[in-house]
């Protein structure tokens, strides 16, 4: 977006304009604009919207700028903002506020509301039950198409919610699903039963947020009824929420095959303790396995001194393995990920881990081999002490970084764990362990 | 899904119940059992189905089962599947088929169909077009709500891409677009121009998947117009496609920061020479920059001899460097992709990251001098070389892992491709210098 009219328009105070130009831009395009103003700024402009469109504008802000609105405004504004928020919204933005500011929201709401509220925030975070909304159209399946269109009016949820409406009975017990446009394509006469769905797709207020982006992408969902422990119809969870948990549980794989405690704080609004904090650990546990790679060296202290040339090697040797390995580790962690890889696909995978790692091993050996003995004119002995133990080292390297993340997720851990970062640490061991092993045999070490 | 019931009803040959169950049964959950069976068996179920049914899961099966079918079923069978599909599933068919299948199922395709379909056929992979479909309702803007909800009757499909309606002029060129809820909550005599929205969010044909992906999250879409160079409708993309899409871009991520070629290919049904190529290039790149070090280390030659110790502090400085530094470029890439991060905020990145690598440099640099000095008794002189060198690399690493992913893309290169191997290389480079300066500097080689 080119926001300099909107900048230029707001350093004259042309308020006028602004407020029209404002009135045909996108909610989202108002929020990216706000974010990047002054908080005081920001809430000048947030006042000349009207009134639900500041609150769809307000949904998108980033939770600093909500904060600062919050406590900018005054109590009548508040509420009258968080009223017109959807329900999900209000949820997340309670979620996301400290504690003085949402004593300040919840101040005036009335008591069913702040029971309904209460509710929401237990579930836990994750779950299906905090990512869903209350927002849906229920209906009774001995109701008419014209009755059912008449009650969806009448809830005037302006939302894509209505897309898919929810039959139950007495007991708000889920029976059926119709959507909205068999109900438009339908005699008005016709009953909600004869349209409805019975086969439907559901999620527990406790399932993982995870297992129900995984449902949305199976079955191309638009939206999914969420069910308490009594299976009653409690809420619902739409695309574009989704959406998001899809981004968010990538961003956490990455994190974690960089070998950082994920987080959800943006990088640029987290302090650098926090940052720190997610970083130290494995950088610590991983110090200490590579603590290993140094007692393999003593161990082989007078071959490396009468060898000097054996040194030159090892970081090479070294990055080449641990470059092999991640490769493997990452294209089946991923493959896990996305449910390519079970378990049961072990033995398949190591199959195509040594064939892939005799065709690069051997190129990358003969290449090397080629550069050690002819190019740099070392001895006949450490240009075959290296090159059969590149050979080794990607082998190796190639099928733990197959095995270890399919292991790892038979044993309940997370396959992520596995990438790069370990399976390095890994094979360096015993990338050191092979090398000296063919040095003592070829050189007589 | 637990398919027992279903695997012992075929074994005894029980048609008539199999065929009741799989009447209930979602078509994602059908077309991942039949993936499982051999061809035959799938074509044998296949049948048993109903004719648009059978259509919606083909287009869920895997592309190697699609092809089984389209080979055994007859001229007839397959002119009637293929005329049932949607038409964005019928292109994602043809693309993925080999030739003589693709021969065999347009032969019974009208002139007018072919013609559209090489036209589709021909947009960029990866583009707009190729992701679109032409299942879509058009209006006109004089139209009343009454004739809208007609239209939409008549056309007939049987999909979600109904939700959202489009207004074209005569020149099919898009106005507005009004939403279905919009019109299911208006007056019947209402007219279309009243209703509909004008500030329009639409893409083009030739416009990358990524950039259409992205305007999909920041706007919560549901489905988007394309238009072609002269601005007329010609499909839409809906939501479903657009997860897909996202998981793709994530995987090719995912693959980039291995030093992968990205692929589409699932795991384990890409051959070993596919598997190896898409591999060998990067591994080939970074083993030559990792001689490097093999040179750095060679002109040391004389002081590796006389402090062998030395060398056992090599792989650990690397590892650790190589991991800090990963850390921080991920954190970045992750950062640029989710549009987080610009090039604009360089400066910032970089305060963070030299703070950042104080608390941990430090934090890792004396837990290690306790354990060099205290531990393992090497003399203070290789102590404090290796601590400085540590503290420094973890510097060096958090610092070039923050600046080059950001700087890659200002030069329009993929971040991606500066995360753990790249960094990891060129920070064993300069890792290894820094540690013969200090050691020159402390212990006087």
């Amino acid at each position: 977006m080119d926001f300099e009219l909107l900048e230029e328009l707001l350093e004259n105070r042309d308020f006028f304009q602004l407020k029209k130009e404002l009135s045909s831009m996108q909610v989202a395009d108002i929020a990216e604009f706000l974010d990047e103003l002054e908080s005081k700024m920001t809430l000048l402009i947030f006042r000349l919207l009207p009134k639900e469109k500041a609150a769809d504008v307000f949904s998108y802000l980033s939770s600093d700028q909500q904060q600062q609105i919050c406590v900018l405004v005054n109590d009548q504004e508040l509420s009258q903002l968080v009223d017109e928020l959807d329900f999900d919204d209000k949820i997340d933005l309670l979620e996301e506020m400290p504690a003085n500011v949402v004593k300040k929201i919840l101040k005036n709401a009335t008591e069913t509301e702040r029971k309904l509220i209460n509710q929401f925030l237990n579930y836990p975070e994750r779950s299906a039950g905090s990512l869903m909304t209350i927002e849906f159209v229920d209906l009774k399946k001995e109701m008419t198409v014209q009755e059912a269109l008449d009650r969806i009016r009448n809830l005037g949820f302006n939302k894509e919610t209505i897309y898919t409406c929810y039959a139950i009975n007495g007991k708000r017990i889920l029976e059926g699903i119709v959507e909205l446009k068999d109900l438009v394509l339908s005699p008005k006469d016709e009953k909600i039963e004869n349209l409805m769905q019975r086969d439907i797709i559901f999620v527990g207020t406790n399932d993982d947020q995870e297992e129900v982006a995984d449902l949305f992408k199976k079955y191309d969902l638009l939206s999914v009824p969420v069910v308490d422990q009594e299976k009653r119809l409690v809420g619902i969870i739409t695309i574009d929420d989704i959406v998001d948990v899809i981004e968010q549980e990538n961003t956490e794989d990455f994190h974690r095959m960089a070998a950082l405690e994920p987080s959800d704080e943006a990088y640029l609004s987290a302090n650098i303790f926090t940052l720190a904090r997610k970083r130290i650990v494995w950088l610590l546990v991983l110090m200490i396995s590579a603590t290993f790679t140094g007692l393999i060296l003593s161990k082989y202290e007078d071959a490396l001194q009468s060898v000097v040339a054996l040194t030159f090697f090892i970081p090479m040797l070294m990055d080449t393995g641990g470059n092999a390995g991640s490769q493997a580790s990452t294209l089946v962690i991923r493959s896990l990920t996305l449910g390519e890889i079970e378990f049961k696909d072990l033995w398949k995978v190591i199959c195509k881990e040594v064939g892939v790692s005799i065709l690069v091993g051997f190129t990358l050996s003969v290449l090397n081999f080629i550069r050690i003995y002819f190019l740099q004119g070392y001895s006949l002995g450490i240009a075959l002490t290296v090159t059969i133990t590149l050979f080794c080292t990607v082998m190796l390297a190639k099928i733990s970084g197959g095995i270890l993340p399919i292991v790892a997720k038979k044993l309940k851990l997370d396959p992520a764990i596995m990438a790069s970062p370990l399976i390095t640490t890994i094979v360096d061991t015993f990338a050191l362990m092979i090398y000296f092993g063919v040095a003592s045999w070829i050189l007589g070490l």
